[in-house]
């Protein structure tokens, strides 16, 4: 049978991308099985996951709550700009990247007015400009800003921007996709009211969905905003509280991935230990590819251990295209470049892949480089 | 270790509800592999599951759009009225059930203006009614129906509306959330302009997304209506023709699990083998019932072979909660009842399950009677 050919001598690629990632054998298998969604035992799991995104984002119970999403990411942050944003208020975007782009563009499609301020990708934001613009302009009710910026790998001074937005007074969303659960923060310090998460990214679990967390007092004052139904933060969150219950159907399977990711987060140690990991990963990665030639986008001081954005090496005979096909083929998956105006692929550090990996990833691409007859360093 | 422990002697409880159900062990396991979203392997996989789709619909790629959008069914059928509504324009929603109401519900949400048929819980759409309310109503650009209401389980003519509707020259918007699959259905037939889908109810997959059929005549004109950036039916099509990818993270594993559910039904004989299965667990389930003295809440004549309404005993010890727990002890899951104006339970026929299940419910039925002390027909 065609099937059973193509099942034959197979083996997964390992996937250096931003996500969906290489996950463990024991997240997947999880999904083994079939779980009722109104079922007590499912409705156990929920609560344990809900539990433990409170005790990574480093709060309780008793000020924050832990939502949980259908869809993707962006699914996530759109629930937070329609329902939390009161009508013909302005919400500013601090930009220096795609992801920060897409926040405004969600806003936009929304209607709701937004301020932006938009900088060089290779930038961190000027917090002075920041606090200038909040107090220039009394209708911007929220800041948005992405974290780890997965454009290039940018990590933002979030904890710096949340002090700025809470002496101006106004709410704090942060766009954590690509870092939660691998760079530690902690909301309350950092003065988040809402934070929006992947759950196949630097938790390692398999896509489906997006997680949210908010400061109940800010969530609660958001009641009558909503401009869609399934994408309703706040009625999501009070349907999970009444019984434990999803409004609409829950991605059960991906679910119990999870939930068995995020024991195996506790397992390896928590945020610190899956951040030494990464950090681990990134250093071999940048040491090794400099060896071989190649530049990082950003500068050392800007670049995150998440994902690093490398620019194309200058030899007429290198194509992105060709350099990807004969690295998939030898069983690397790696990730285009997202950077306005540089020519730049990009190498994730995250997912369950480690130091060993990195350095058959930094073989193969040695070996692709010659194929190609390409010599970086002469 | 306590997890070990939960895993000792596992046995899933068998669904009878209308989704998430019981899937094959060959579905699940398709589940166990990481494949990149950009992967070439995986792009070929999501085309061929939209070419399958097209022809579930009994409709080509010439005329017909297969889309895929991440996020419960519920998602999907948002995606449709906020994207393909005009401005300005009336939404009439034919009632008879709880996901009726969850339409108008929806385009209230989103500021649609709808004109509402409602009918009892019991009872099908007056075919002249809808008829006389669209030659009245110049405004309304748009006709939604429920094809099979999983409140009770009565099955909508489609077909009949669907010529009533073009009749009018209106676009009609079918969510066949629970039948598609099992209920042979061709859109072009039925005037079907967008037709919106669950992938783990018939189709026997997992939750993670769900699936729209359009008319690509109606899915162009629709340019410029989207209320939402994520829900944006025409653009998630536009991205799905352009490269074969998603503007947004899709559920990968999700997807591969609706690939493998999607051959297993080729393999099954198709729509009308997967039609007979399911009617025959119904036949079974409502011969049964009767037989230990349950009554439906439908006339046979309107009751689909999807999922059934069963009425609650009259006896003063049934309590619905008792009955369920003591079912999901024995291994079965049934379902609550959604009925406004009956005390109803439901039980479903679809999923990975037989004739066999049916009987074993059956007698865990009696014996849990039995329990509870009521005899149903003395």
């Amino acid at each position: 049978m065609e099937r059973d050919h193509q099942i034959a001598g197979w083996r997964d690629k390992v996937l250096f991308t931003p996500g969906p990632l290489t996950t463990s054998r024991t997240v997947k298998q999880a999904m083994l099985r079939d779980l009722g969604s109104r079922d007590y035992e499912f409705i156990d799991l929920v609560r344990d996951i809900r539990r433990r995104l409170l005790e990574l984002g480093g709060v309780a119970e008793s000020d924050h709550a832990a939502i949980i999403m259908q869809g993707s990411g962006t699914f996530g942050i759109e629930a937070v700009v329609s329902s939390t944003m009161p009508p013909a208020a302005k919400l500013l975007v601090i930009i220096n990247g795609a992801y920060g782009r897409r926040i405004a563009k969600i806003a936009s499609v929304l209607k709701i007015e937004t301020v932006l301020l938009d900088y060089p990708e290779d930038s961190k934001p000027d917090l002075e400009e920041i606090a200038d613009t909040l107090s220039a302009d009394e209708g911007i009710a929220q800041v948005a800003v992405v974290h780890c910026e997965t454009t290039t790998g940018l990590v933002n001074p979030i904890q710096e921007i949340g002090a700025v937005v809470e002496r101006a007074g106004r709410r704090f969303f942060v766009d954590a996709m690509s870092s939660f659960g691998a760079i530690p923060l902690n909301l309350a310090e950092c003065r988040i009211d809402y934070l929006v998460s992947s759950v196949n990214k630097c938790i390692e679990g398999v896509p489906g969905f997006s997680i949210a967390l908010a400061r109940k007092e800010a969530l609660l004052s958001s009641e009558g905003y909503a401009r869609s139904l399934s994408l309703d933060l706040l009625a999501q969150w009070k349907g999970l509280e009444a019984n434990g219950q999803f409004r609409f159907t829950p991605p059960v399977h991906a679910l119990m991935a999870f939930h068995q990711a995020l024991i195996e987060l506790e397992e390896e140690g928590g945020v610190e230990a899956r951040a030494a990991r990464y950090r681990d990963n990134h250093r071999a990665l940048v040491a090794g590819m400099r060896a071989i030639g190649f530049q990082e986008y950003l500068r050392p001081e800007d670049q995150g251990y998440i994902i690093t954005s490398f620019r194309y090496p200058s030899h007429p005979r290198f194509t992105f295209e060709e350099f990807y096909r004969l690295l998939n083929e030898k069983g690397y998956a790696i990730y285009p470049g997202k950077v306005s105006k540089a020519d730049c692929f990009r190498i994730g550090s995250i997912g369950r892949i480690f130091q060993a990996d990195v350095r058959d990833l930094l073989a193969a691409i040695r070996d692709t480089l010659d194929e190609m007859d390409i010599q970086m360093n002469s």
